[in-house]
C-alpha cells in the first residue's frame, strides 16, 4: 500500500468533511457520538467487521455514547487509500447506527 | 452505588493483581494484550454486553491486539463495587479469550 500525495490526501478529505488531518503524523480523525453505549457499541461492531475483512484497524477509544477514531497506515507510515476507504465505511455505518 | 473505602479497595485489589490503581482519579486501569484483533475485539464485545446489562461501562480504546480499559463510577466520583466486578469479569473474559 502506498502513501498517499498531499494531492490525494486533500481531494480525498474534501469528501470526508467530519475527518480531521493530523498532517505530521499522517492520521485522521474523527469523534463519532451516539444515543448510547448499545448504538455506539453497534457501529464499532460494524467497524471491527470491515475491519478485519480488509485486514486494516483503527486505533479507537470509547465512553459510553462516544466513539473516537484515528486512522492511519502503519506499514506505510502514513495515510493509504484503507485509511479513506474505512473512513468513508465508518461515516456510513455511523449514519445507519444513528437515532 | 456507594463508594469504597480504601480498605474495601486495598482488600479488591488484593485480588485484582494486574490492575493498578489511580487513587487521586479514583479508577482502576489494566492492559490486556490478545494474539490478534479477532481476539481483542471478541473480549471487547463480551465487557460490552456485561457491560450494558449491568448499566455500568468502561472507559476504553483498541490497538489491534491491546485493549486498555479504565474503570470508574462518575456518579460516585471514584470507584464502587460495580468497577470491582466489571475487572473481576474482564479478567475471567480475557482468560477465556487468549491462546
Amino acid at each position: 500500500m502506498q502513501k498517499l500525495s498531499a494531492q490525494d490526501i486533500e481531494q480525498a478529505m474534501a469528501k470526508l468533511p467530519e475527518w480531521q488531518l493530523d498532517a505530521q503524523r499522517g492520521a485522521i480523525r474523527r469523534r463519532f457520538q451516539f444515543q448510547d453505549f448499545s448504538q455506539a457499541f453497534a457501529f464499532m461492531t460494524r467497524i471491527a467487521l470491515y475491519a478485519e475483512k480488509n485486514d486494516h484497524h483503527p486505533e479507537w477509544s470509547n465512553v459510553y455514547n462516544r466513539v473516537d477514531v484515528t486512522l492511519t497506515t502503519h506499514d506505510a507510515n502514513g495515510l493509504t487509500q484503507r485509511d479513506i476507504d474505512l473512513a468513508r465505511h465508518a461515516d456510513e455505518a455511523a449514519r445507519a447506527h444513528s437515532g
